[in-house]
């Protein structure tokens, strides 16, 4: 029954992120005009990749990355294995001629990001196309800010102001999981996502910083070892480790527009689950955003008259809203799942068009430039670090 | 690689239900302990059937529903077109052993409702299991509500206040699709969208309604006949048409808890997309919730201390809340979608186990008879109804 | 230092509702174009009514209300006491040519309210005005929205939805005060609660309710006598009696603008403290607000594009708002005890212009005649109950 | 009729800031134990001041504030002029033995702040009382999260998120009125509004900031000069002149309890017309604020059962609440005006105990050196100034 694809992807990862991109990929051509399917899941534990290939209908797996970067019959490869490893895949498949979707951050460390994006560049010259996960750019209320914004609706932007606040960690039992380990997460919260409020910025408004003033935090800085730890959970065993990440990290900055703009993430917002909250300021109107409430946004007009001005509550649920005509009827919400089932749809229809896809290696390296210099100011005790 | 599942299906319809039901049979087995798939898809138009096979991996699909139903290689029928056809399909389905999960409402009559209620009852007693489509009870939020209520956490139920507002028809001269015609659709906002909200006040509190009182009004009362029809929109061609359901409806009840309760459906409500609000007031606490936030719901504890107590918006994203161990990071939004996948897990479920699923065609039954009621004591001018 | 002001009140009353328009009167001539003051107050407890006239720096008081009526350097009456006393003294009053300001509701019964509409119409022949206290009808957002409503911004109007929710008594201990009499009180939600939103709908929208039908209910049927009571607060004492008022209200309705109308005052909403609720849908847009956010109201206007239409929070804050350009720069709120002091200076003004206030006696009546209504259809089973 | 007061205070300022006053002496003795009331304003125009005096019912007034500082009969000043004013006056009337209440910020220099703070201990220690006039403590809904707060209910403090955020000069046409003139203003946003944030972290928390890193920037570098100016607007005149104060400032900080802090204070926040924004996450619960709804705020308690934990929304109402047994029913709202009210009935309860007022002058200096702290780091680029 099943045909040939036009794109055959093999999926490097099965855990939380390889999961939710394995139904992402399931569902996009459904929905979408994309002709794509994972071919091949990799994954280290053999009975473990066996048992989610079985799960999710893909034909093969295999438990070393190579063999998904040199089978001829893979055209992309889609890495969402943690950032310690992302240089070394995204480098060998790129030059093996597959087309890379590469989970964010784009590396764990500026100087890989620099190497990968300029790898990438080379390869896309040759129409090999790369594109960084910075998932929650394909929330269709962020897609209609950002036209907002294009269309001159906000004016001049005078303010950003962003935070990403979690509460997973406010225990201070909850044991160091690899996501609290220099080593494997390159950062903490500031990697983890901070970055994404980073390149949502961006992504919104088109808009640079200039540069930053920081401060991070650990606030506990030993927690248990780990006994046993599964994609999504993880309990405690005997004994404790030093956490070598920041738990929060707040910032200031300029953008190359003249803007202000202050940035936080952190893990430490008691009651906070996934409040991705971003407003943005401008001469004739704002925006507001949380994606606790991912299905909607604020939009102040300021050009309306004053005395019936004021923030409106937008469904982003209508056909005109970006991926919504795909969907079902207005007022009918979207779930996390399906900003990822966007990014695959952008992915696969770049590489099907040939037009480089967004968010470009470049803009991940622009996310991890900015990164390096929060983490540079914060050592330096908040001093200032320009950028560009 | 497909291995021959425990439980296949056959759907029969693939307009805007056949497609959410066909993607939520497609997740259901990822993410559940549910082995299962859709084998057959059914629908009139071959060539649009075969399409929409193909594009959602159905290996097989027919025109003529009772190719389904005398189907061996067919263990469940899944029904998901207009209320019109239900009856004779699901007592067909029941008659070949089959189980049925049948959309809301059960039929376009009460007297139809009962003869399928009485079919299902008898297959029941044979090991033939049955379901009515009453999706919104897989919302999360709302199986939390349940919860709360069953566990006394409302104490005595004083008031339920449901409302379900949409505007899709605000528009005199939107079109006089299927669903503005009585012989189609059976009634108009009333047991379109009224009966979700008649069921889920009683999914969660568990209490049925003794009587009601109603007023309906179609406010637009000619519309322009249809051009063409998709499965979600519709464009005008010339001449009207009479519309013969209700735009809206309103009615006051009692239930057998001892409660007062409102009910209102509606087209009509401007800037309404999905309002699906229901509110339930006790002597010990309340809960709130609103569709167009489907992840979080609110709870007023009112055994705190008065001076911080309040409404609390949980969001309905913890792994102890219903099916969301299945799913991601706390705070990471599920959608409308999901409500499905809930669905039908639970109609999988209930089939491995022999245990009978609910909502049962008895629930199903017992919302046609208000939906009767209502329409009664309309036509008589808002008379008390009394339900047995 | 006093000049003799152009109007001279005598309060009756000085329990909750006197004590705020004490401090309305007090503060209407500091803000605003009002030349008044309260020269006399009359209580039946001399020691506290001195004690209050100390406070409330007014000069005279006395413990009869009959020398207020009868005083000639007295030129208006403003009755702050309960409903069984309202009909004696304003007759009174308006015969001695006294303006009258009467709280809400009119009366006790709709035919002492007939008898009181009948004497003032025959009082302001001859210049003597009267004006009834639906204080809320103060609230600025209400003010902007009655003005969207009748600029057309609405368009036809399909849909009234009003709450009046308190929980005060939802603990079956909570002793019977004289609100829950019907001696005193008249009726009970119904009454106090419920006539506000009755009047705030015709206020908003200008139309009337042609026919209702109805549910009431004591869910609390005996509670314990009052050991002592103080304007705002009561202690148990011993023994229990019965409480002869409704708990709870809820109605349907119809009004002579072709829209459908749902109505509710409890005091059983646990959590909601006073959630006067009103939403308004039309053709061409809606209102809703929460007096628990006085400050604030909704409005969607559906003429927009549908992309970036929603329910738009407006602060009624701004100097072009009803009241406003006399208070504090926008964004800083004003209280509950505002609307009353706007409800004083409209009563001022009128008798200074001599052009008749609203809400008149005629409309206090018209709540009053729905009241009544209310009433016989709870006592005849929810039956329709034709007005007007 | 009326008799001596125990307290007689003077009125320095009669314009926006003198008005409030104003109304709050009045309100204070009618609902709370406060003994005191204005003899006198001062104001420079003698037309316009006796025309208040006579409108707020002031016994007398003068134009020179030294009038007032010089009186015998006078116990108390307070001061609702401009910054630059402060110090002056300050200091001769704590000479003269008169109790001050100062407006916020206490001086335009920190060195001011310092003198003024020195001769307020002087004069403490010899019973003349002085206070400053952070008038947000009165917010009943902050007084109610202070007592959480210091009640251990957060635990340990983690973060502090705070904005004032307005939007009065978006339009670059707004004219260039005195609080855009260093001279008069001290500064611009960071003075205005950053001092209330400032304050109100430190009021709730009791932690103090040990540095900070700042930007601030000036949008709109030339504005027209004012053609005629009342006390809340301006009309615009020929010419343009320079703005030399700050429109917005961001700055991150350390407290002293461990915390991370970010603060904005700006009015170019298109929409937002008074959002005094505060969040404050601890190890074992959180709470918000927006002063666009003062009657409410939310609290998490992350101590309760993660299913039913959330953000609370409590109506700041109840009888047990900071100032509210004076006042209304629960869910009958305050408005911005109390928070004056309570203000002068903290001053002068503190003057009749004896007992020092808070916020105190040291809190006022501690607030005026934090500013200062700001400037100097945005002078330098961000640099990290460090405060204590």
């Amino acid at each position: 029954m099943h045909h040939k694809p036009a794109l055959r992807v093999a999926l490097i990862g099965y855990a939380f992120m390889g999961k939710i991109h394995a139904q992402a990929w399931q569902t996009a051509p459904r929905f979408f005009d994309v002709d794509a399917r994972i071919d091949l899941v990799v994954g280290r534990d053999e009975a473990a990749v066996a048992e989610f290939a079985h799960t999710f209908d893909i034909p093969r797996y295999a438990t070393d990355w190579r063999d998904a970067v040199n089978d001829p019959e893979i055209d992309a490869v889609d890495i969402c294995v943690p950032g310690d490893l992302h240089a070394e895949i995204s480098n060998a498949a790129l030059a093996a001629g597959k087309h890379v979707l590469c989970e964010k951050p784009l590396a764990n460390t500026a100087a890989e990001a620099e190497e990968m994006t300029r790898l990438a560049a080379e390869a896309r010259a040759h129409g090999v196309q790369s594109m960084v996960g910075f998932s929650y750019r394909g929330t269709p209320a962020l897609g209609v800010m950002r036209k907002l914004i294009a269309d001159g609706r906000l004016g001049t932007i005078r303010h950003i102001r962003a935070t990403y606040l979690q509460d997973w960690i406010v225990d201070e039992d909850f044991p160091l999981v690899w996501r609290l380990q220099k080593a494997k997460a390159g950062s903490g919260s500031l990697g983890d996502i901070g970055a994404h409020v980073i390149d949502m910025a961006y992504f919104l408004t088109g808009q640079k910083l200039t540069g930053v003033s920081a401060l991070t935090e650990t606030f506990v800085k030993e927690r248990p070892l780990v006994a046993s730890q599964g994609s999504l959970a993880a309990t405690a065993g005997e004994g404790r480790g030093t956490v070598d990440v920041d738990d929060a990290a707040v910032f200031i900055a300029r953008t190359d527009g003249g803007a202000l703009a202050t940035f936080e993430a952190t893990r430490f917002a008691a009651g906070r689950k996934n409040a991705i909250r971003i407003e943005i300021n401008g001469s004739l109107g704002s925006v507001a955003f949380d994606f606790e409430r991912l299905n909607e946004f604020e939009f102040h007009d300021h050009t309306l008259p004053s005395d019936e001005a004021g923030f409106r509550r937008i469904l982003a649920t209508e056909p005109e809203h970006p991926y919504l005509s795909a969907w079902w009827p207005t007022g009918h919400g979207l779930g996390y799942e399906h900003t990822f089932t966007h990014e695959v749809v952008e992915f696969a229809r770049a590489i099907a068009s040939g037009v480089a896809p967004a968010p470009s290696y470049e803009d991940g390296l622009y996310v991890q430039r900015v990164l390096d210099a929060v983490e540079r100011s914060a050592a330096g005790n908040a001093g200032w670090v320009a950028l560009g």
